[in-house]
């Protein structure tokens, strides 16, 4: 597919990608929605006249508002058919917008110029734990080799219900946390600032499609009506006090400190190339959670570090969206099977995605083994956990025969502990 | 203080009182922002010209909007003006309404003519676990007397995020969901139906003020400017579903099925009267949660069940707000030590309350001590767990001397499953 908008094969954002985003520009400081395109961002609310579908041509406001959610909040049929108009206005074949001086003037604007906010205004956020190799090896960390899983995990996709409000996009600093810890086994706890920082790498979807209603469950034959598209998170996490505060309510301030998601939202439609099998299941679950259809795909992740006042990256992760064990389908059917209701925009997480290789562990705990095996930077400096000034960058992308997907970077830089 | 609206003593919704709703009539739909009394409502979008003090002359449209999250966002000078005039205006002394026939016609509604509705959006809602009593009597049941509480309970207000968009107005039904359950220990789990449903009496604090930015936690010297007003909630709980899926990350499914909150929002104003001694908390916890003030109140509640198709009315359970360990002020304290941002119209619950008396447990988990001593209906059925058809009523008020501040009733009805 030829788009008249040029860049190389390797740009994460070629016509096949389209993603979404929320941007305003230093000129107009408005939020509106985009896509991007090369190192372009297609401003939607500019074009949002040339909708005219019949999935759309009623819809046109939701391309002139300040978030996605109203947009995700469509069915199905119409996310597809603003997809197939937006690759037809920028395929190098289409006069409208190519041809259109003073449209193509005000509709596209570069990506190095906009400043990128949060896709949607997030109602709920919940984060699952859905990597076998994740889970396997917390477990085997603070467990011992045999009680390494829970009994439940291989039944159901354990998640539970995050913060919202302190979720972020990319590029937003975080600051390292006060808190209580429990720095002797067995003794009082005392109050200082987080002493082990982590990342953990995650992918998340967006919910979409009109609000469910209290009391009815999604069900596993319609669950992808309900996946807008992914982003990329950092689900930042204070381990030490993580530890003390879990049992056994779950984890809550030790994470409500920051979560960072990249800003652009890949749509279902557009990893559909990369589809992959489902992770093998067994036992196999409960009927509810059952599909057939593979709902996995081959999505490359990588974790970056660089130190404060360092040129030098060091990737310390490579992982795969595919190791996760629960499907999104699953993850959401499962969510809602109580009858939770579901709006668009709410978010949901894959939960840290470790695959089995030791450098695909998605989280310094896991690379560095409790801080047992620490990791030699590229400056030569070590880290066990992450340090004052550290900026961790996550990319993720899908490579194609002739084409790359990309995510676009999640990074965030961690600021020291401010006084308490 | 002589109010020009007449009620008898036992009123819940004296001149003292003043709780902040939103309702609407069958003539007018559109939802609006209502202060209980009496009988009546007042509607402030019919007398938001009448806020003309410094600190809401500039914001009357608070009191236009659709919600009460607005107004919520304001200093809490703010919201002593607005009760200062609303008691001035129904004051028996002031004309200003009460001789204004075509106004007070137009602003005073009945509330049986009222549908009641959720008082805020609800960003974020937080549930904690306070009560000593009830962390006790479940610890004794799961893990013995040995270990019924957990090391960190003494330490810090254990909490966990819950599902905000389940949170319902009293009235709304509940259904019983369906779910994964384990009938027998150590067999592979079932789908179908709950089995154990219950009701949990917990209390809850609308967070006010505006919106803290992430990464700075609120001090407890000035924790009280973010606490707006207080509801009566139902926590409904599905036992057997959150037996298996909480470990290790917390309650799940077997919560978002629905959370009931009463519609009034009785504000710490009008409970300042109702102020009683702390819990006494030992060890002292660490300085950042330690305030000498008290902030403790007098709240009576009770929980009544009535079954289906029947008249008469069971009180199974008779608590008071002053049971919980944790104050509100150390709740909200705890929830942001680490930098987590808080909105106004967050929702912060207590956590099931029950007092040391075996009739103050605040849960049928509790109440029947897990099924082993059923409860004598006063129809003359029993119940360990909720029955299809029962409505759950809770209750809450404080006595003064001359005066009763109620909440209002925090009911719903549980409906049979329905077909997955």
């Amino acid at each position: 597919m030829k788009c008249f908008v040029t860049y190389p094969k390797s740009c994460h954002f070629p016509i096949e990608n389209l993603p979404y985003g929320i941007f305003s520009t230093q000129n107009d400081k408005i939020h509106r929605i985009g896509v991007a395109i090369g190192n372009l961002i297609l401003d939607l609310k500019q074009i949002s006249h040339l909708f005219d579908g019949p999935h759309l041509k009623n819809h046109q406001h939701v391309f002139q508002e300040e978030t996605l959610n109203s947009f995700m909040a469509l069915e199905p049929s119409a996310w597809k058919e603003a997809r197939a108009k937006i690759q037809s206005l920028l395929s190098a074949d289409n006069p409208t917008l190519q041809d259109n001086a003073q449209l193509r003037e005000r509709a596209l604007v570069l990506q190095s110029d906009a400043t990128m906010h949060l896709p949607a205004k997030i109602g709920d956020y919940t984060d699952f734990y859905s990597s076998l190799h994740h889970a396997t090896n917390v477990g085997v960390m603070f467990r011992g080799k045999d009680n390494s899983l829970m009994p439940n995990w291989k039944h159901l996709p354990v998640g539970y219900h995050g913060r919202a409000s302190s979720v972020v996009v990319s590029g937003t600093p975080i600051t390292r946390p006060h808190g209580q810890t429990v720095p002797v086994d067995g003794a009082p706890p005392v109050f200082g600032s987080c002493k082990l920082m982590d990342f953990e790498l995650e992918m998340a979807f967006f919910v979409g499609g009109p609000p469910t209603k209290l009391g009815e469950p999604i069900k596993i034959e319609t669950a992808q009506n309900h996946i807008f598209g992914f982003v990329l998170m950092n689900d930042w996490s204070a381990r030490d006090i993580q530890k003390w505060e879990y049992i056994p309510l779950g984890p809550f301030t030790a994470k409500n400190l920051g979560t960072t998601i990249s800003p652009w939202v890949v749509t279902t439609l557009a990893l559909e190339p990369f589809i992959v099998d489902n992770f093998p299941q067994d036992p196999t679950p409960l009927p509810y959670l059952v599909h057939k259809d593979k709902f996995n795909f081959d999505i490359q992740l990588q974790v970056d570090i660089i130190p404060q006042n360092s040129a030098i990256s060091t990737t310390v992760c490579r992982s795969n969206y595919r190791y996760l064990y629960w499907t999104a389908k699953q993850q959401l059917v499962h969510h809602t099977v109580t009858g939770c209701n579901m709006n668009p925009g709410d978010l949901l997480a894959s939960g840290t995605i470790s695959g089995e290789a030791s450098d695909s562990f998605g989280s310094l705990l896991e690379l560095c083994w409790r801080g047992t095996k620490p990791l030699n930077m590229a400056d030569g400096s070590q880290r066990k956990f992450l340090q004052d000034g550290d900026t961790v960058t996550m990319n993720a992308f899908c490579e194609g025969d002739n084409f790359t997907v990309g995510f676009g970077a999640c990074a965030g830089t961690l600021l020291p502990c401010k006084n308490y």
